[in-house]
């Protein structure tokens, strides 16, 4: 397609970084790498028959920058980091024009500041995982969803879709509510083109874009273009709990907070003893922690094997009694029972629901393997004046109403941006998808 | 707005023209031209103040390329030749994506060459009518709706509309079907975005257009656009009969149509003695024929005046015993009462009602003004071997289906066009808003 896609330029990478794309990786260990911990994986074998060949398929994942982006963001990158490792040639969409549909109070320039500044964390997180970022290509939706071609095809696609499968398709992702906006019905069809003007052989997202997905593979067909195959992370609850404290800004972790700050964060975050279905807390562990901590063990080992220094390797998060085959560790005071090592998941939960793993003990060990995860970026920030100074024109300090309104009488995009129901926004891991009128917790 | 308007080259004017922007009309004479007939006038004020600072106010009527244009065309072109003879400066939208959205089978290139076949049509009959059409601007929706400022407002448009709001203002002109189409939703919020990027100070069209044109009065200020003033014409059954004969392809009359063949399908239209309802026939001469003669004879008073030579000009259709307030005449043979003569059109209506005025007699005055009206345009279509070659790139004959499949397996783009539903289209005379799924005949 004629689209002219505009990258921005990658960030220095200020970490060491290893190529982690192994060329000794099999096609089929490559398609392991990519689909493991997916909960659905639709058109597989596309993908299998481009590793089959040798080649390097091609990924996509969008994000609006809406709020500020928090730690969940990591469950998503966690699952990216494993695509760059089996050599995707990755596409983070910066839904730019959706995140100011999404809240039009927000000037499209603030929303440009928000897009730079989502780049530099995304690639921070991504650095500070070891995993290098030559294979992720930043694309921003206003550098080719406002073009000929790709209106032309909106308006093609609008006129085979009806009213009512463009509804169902947004029904997971859109908040139904009591007057749906038009933007809700158009949203599924412009992700459906986002993967044909992206050039992608996958989208991925979290499973709440089943339907979206699907809704792609039906209609991209129709309009002469490739169907593609969608992988679909299972939907991780909030680290805050998701329902009780969605509607506190607070309880939010954000990439930059200060380790004090995450430590009284998790202490207030929802984690109720024996209940493993609505815990973020535990959920975060299985998503991001343990994968993480697996990728370092596994560099530690390789280092270890080629005889090379381990001193400047991240360590994973078990403590120094952990058998070999152990992924995490809980520490505890030996009258209580001594350290906990689990070298899977499933162990973990087990354990949590029949009451042996406390949750006091499991967000001490949470909060350190977090705020380990956060050191490296906030380093990161802390050393880029270019950063901070985006940071500063992304979330701009909330302006007063009375002090606003004494310098101008006319004033069309109220300042004080990431107020409201983008602040709220965010609550599960799994958000790529434009929302609208996101009314407060009742997911 | 930054809008690039394409302005397609303005015909030859083979006919003598005579500039009837009359200066000496005062802003009321002008204001009562523009308005005269219509059914309904919103924001008059608006035209009323651009014309008592002797400006030109700016008007817009938009058409879609779908079929061949039939006599139907001559009801919104007679009020547009007011629209002309007030000084409006006035935009014709040929609104070509619609048209290929409408039925995607045509591909772009067919309806580009019958944007030109529109063009040459339109400027055609109104030069036919003897209106200057110096102040005629044709746009063509392509040279617009795709560039980036216009979508984005699109976007921005579709975040502010509910699916409800937009389903209320398509619900006359957009065809309820079982499974409505997303684009049925998007039209009512592209037209009223047309207003601002043609720069008009109202939008003309039938009567079923309200709706569309009330959401383009609430929805354009939310965009920080002006509002506009909205002139609507009545509807006019098509001259076939509205219900009867809207599936018989033969009923409906070409503007190139020969008079023998325009004397064969007025023959069978329906007319019903005493039904002055749905009587296609009867008001064709009430919105065209009757306003025509009106112009003609204010033109031979006009020469008379100035002791100029009639010769050249037009006649009214009325019969050499018209008294002088006569507009139009019906011939009749003396054994039969003789000739009828009318001046208003209610007075032909209260006739017909009452069955003095019979439909066959009634047929044959307007197969003769017809006729007379279709004579001049038929002539410059003969004259004009560029738009005898636009006309059969833009209505190639049929290829039977048999001939297709031999040639080629695999066609996307069927090549017959003007049949099926856009054949069907068109059986009211105020048709200019793009429609969807046109089922038969039941309205």
């Amino acid at each position: 397609m004629g689209s002219v896609l505009l990258e921005t330029a990658p960030l220095q990478a200020n970490l060491s970084i290893e190529p982690t794309d192994d060329v000794s990786l099999s096609a089929d260990e490559r398609y392991e790498l990519i689909t493991r911990r997916l909960q659905e994986v639709l058109n597989g074998d596309l993908i299998k028959a481009i590793l089959a060949e040798g080649k390097h398929p091609k990924g996509y994942w969008g994000t609006a920058p809406t709020g500020r982006p928090h730690i969940g963001y990591f469950v998503p990158l966690t699952k990216i980091s494993d695509f760059l490792r089996a050599g995707i040639e990755m596409t983070v969409l910066v839904a730019d024009i959706h995140a100011f549909l999404d809240n039009m109070k927000a000037p499209l320039e603030l929303v440009s500041h928000r897009t730079k500044y989502y780049e530099f964390l995304i690639r921070a997180i991504l650095e500070s995982l070891g995993i290098p970022t030559d294979k992720l290509r930043f694309v921003t939706g206003s550098s080719y969803q406002l073009s000929k071609e790709y209106n032309l095809d909106n308006y093609r696609l609008c006129a085979s879709v009806s009213e009512h499968d463009a509804k169902k398709a947004g029904a997971e992702v859109v908040k139904q509510v009591e007057s749906p906006l038009l933007s809700g019905l158009l949203y599924p069809g412009l992700q459906a083109l986002d993967e044909q003007y992206l050039g992608c052989d996958f989208q991925f997202g979290g499973i709440d874009q089943r339907k979206i997905f699907t809704f792609a593979e039906l209609y991209l067909p129709r309009l002469g273009y490739a169907k593609r195959a969608h992988l679909m992370n299972k939907m991780v609850p909030g680290l805050s709990g998701g329902k009780m404290s969605a509607s506190d800004p607070n309880s939010k972790i954000d990439l930059l907070d200060p380790p004090e700050i995450v430590k009284k964060k998790i202490k207030s975050a929802f984690c109720e003893e024996g209940n493993v279905e609505d815990n973020g807390v535990l959920a975060f562990v299985g998503a991001v922690l343990m994968p993480i901590s697996s990728l370092r063990k596994e560099r530690i080992e390789t280092a270890t094997t080629a005889g090379t220094s381990t001193d400047d390797l991240a360590k994973p998060f078990t403590t120094e009694s952990a058998p070999p085959s152990a992924t995490f560790s809980i520490h505890r005071d030996e009258k209580w029972g001594g350290d906990l090592h689990y070298s899977t998941f499933e162990e973990i939960e087990t354990d949590f629901k029949e009451k042996k793993l406390h949750p006091g003990d499991l967000k001490i060990a949470v909060t350190q393997a977090i705020n380990s995860l956060l050191a490296p970026i906030r380093k990161k920030f802390d050393e880029s004046e270019e950063w901070k100074a985006i940071e500063k024109l992304a979330y701009p300090p909330p302006v007063s109403e009375t002090q606003k309104k004494k310098k101008k009488e006319k004033v069309y995009h109220p300042p004080p941006p990431g107020k409201g129901k983008n602040q709220a926004a965010g609550n599960h891991s799994e958000l790529e998808a434009p929302k609208q009128e996101k009314p407060s917790s009742s997911s």
